[in-house]
């Protein structure tokens, strides 16, 4: 059955029908914690509770960890960036875990970004050793994954472009808010992965909305049979799934793109941002973004999570 | 003055005038290590050493560690690219750091690669601390880099063009293969890294050879400085920094890149590796790789990696 997380900085908590209740544990960081399986079952026979909302939320997952994440991976994101949903490779990039930030902390604009995007994604828990080479089956893959949390995958559009590498733009500091549930799932349970339903609102406009199923092109089984081949994993690990559409990134019409692709980059890259620079959903100071995930029936909930963005 | 280090899987040894001297320490990973100089500079005076080329090396530098690459940092090899050096942005990917091997380990070519390619790049040890928002400067940024290492930054050039990232293609194990030497140096040796040339030999036949001054795009001070962005960093971390003209891929003429650059991605690859698939220069089971760095006087030896391609 599932089992809700909290973390603070002194920390975590279970959430339980009377309340929070303080998990009897040392672990300091989100691997060791769930080597600490039966402290946290413990915690549910916990009398000594507090109210959830009094508890100053920090992200669920530590840093450092591996933070890999999935290109494009919803029909919707790759039909609106104006390509073919079935000419996308599966494919990851990195980015660096000390971009991970607390669920209700600032996301900080660098000085040097003018385009700042949002990405709700679903981020899976890796749960125990994943060794390259291991092999992962419909039958098992649930099995290397502890639980779900809310993400955000926050990109400075004008670096990631002309650098073609999304590494850096999508690492800087507060760029990955993660939480504020970690929500622990046995294998039945991460069976309804295909029902969760991705939210992102910018200051109360629903701007992200979209259902698993019939959105996402590869599969949490098939986005860890690719890993295997390359990249070990270890408990603590978060992997980021993809995000459907709605991005503030809007693609060019089709005979702008063909022009573009015979011009230098830089003067590529120049007449793109300044068409960009038109578009009002780029985030600016100020900014509330809201991002839930969760299934409609409610059976599945990793909470709310609520930024603002500061410009630094 | 520079010391260097070997490693074999149960010990760290200097090399000293007479011999390998086996240095007394307990550290199990290249940081540990950086942090017990004192143990290093000691094995200086012993007396009981062994012939080096008697020891059984490994990569020097442990995993796991972050291993930062600097995407096409080489003016020589940005123009046989087809593109120009003025465009091109200072950017990062990061590698698996399971890709690393030992300097004379087998490189394995994965079953579903078909064109495997060979890039020398100087690997910059780091020594210390580096936060996100560290001040790097002229005057400080060798105080950052431990020491300098050879790799050869191999690369599944058919996954790698079509995924656009560049971070499966080079994560593959026996991808970083690094060594044989750990070449640990002050500030002031560290000011002849632009004196420092490149060299990389298939079966004999020079196919990599250049200096760093005049040929690189983005010098160590910058790379260090760009990282500080988003990217902390710590003892035994590896950043990777380019490689030069003379990789199997060869650029298509610009007639056929404009042609390409109107067609769906499947289709445009599809010819692409047509093309390449009668290029000899892709690495093939049996190939012997050697790859050198080290300054034309001797002043600084990196020493001399040997490694042979099997096909998985």
């Amino acid at each position: 059955m599932s089992m809700t997380v909290l973390r603070t900085t002194d920390a975590w908590w279970l959430i339980t029908s009377r309340g929070a209740a303080r998990i009897d544990t040392d672990a300091t960081t989100t691997g060791e914690l769930l080597g600490d399986r039966k402290q946290i079952e413990a915690a549910a026979g916990s009398t000594a509770t507090v109210d959830p909302a009094t508890l100053d939320l920090v992200s669920p997952v530590t840093a450092p960890c591996r933070v890999v994440a999935q290109m494009t991976n919803f029909i919707s994101h790759v039909t609106d960036s104006g390509l073919d949903p079935a000419t996308i490779p599966l494919t990851f990039f990195r980015k660096a875990s000390g971009s991970i930030s607390g669920p209700f902390d600032d996301i900080i604009r660098p000085d040097h970004v003018r385009f700042l995007d949002y990405e709700v994604e679903i981020g899976l828990l890796i749960g125990r050793d994943f060794p390259v080479g291991v092999q992962v089956t419909e039958d098992n893959w649930a099995s290397f994954v502890a639980g779900l949390v809310v993400t955000n995958d926050v990109s400075a559009r004008d670096v990631q472009l002309p650098k073609t590498q999304f590494f850096e733009a999508k690492s800087y500091p507060t760029f990955t808010p993660v939480g504020p549930m970690l929500v622990l799932l046995d294998e039945a349970e991460l069976k309804r992965f295909g029902d969760l339903r991705l939210r992102l609102w910018v200051n109360g406009e629903l701007r992200q909305d979209s259902v698993v199923d019939g959105d996402m092109i590869y599969s949490p089984l098939r986005a860890l049979e690719g890993l295997s081949r390359f990249q070990r994993l270890d408990a603590g690990d978060l992997l980021l799934t993809g995000t459907p559409k709605g991005t503030a990134l809007s693609a060019p019409p089709k005979p702008v793109e063909i022009i573009a692709a015979l011009l230098p980059p830089a003067v590529k890259w120049k007449m793109f941002f300044k068409r960009q620079a038109g578009n009002p959903k780029y985030l600016k100071h100020g900014d509330v973004v809201e991002v839930a995930i969760g299934t409609d029936d409610g059976g599945l909930d990793l909470g709310r999570q609520r930024t603002v963005v500061k410009v630094a």
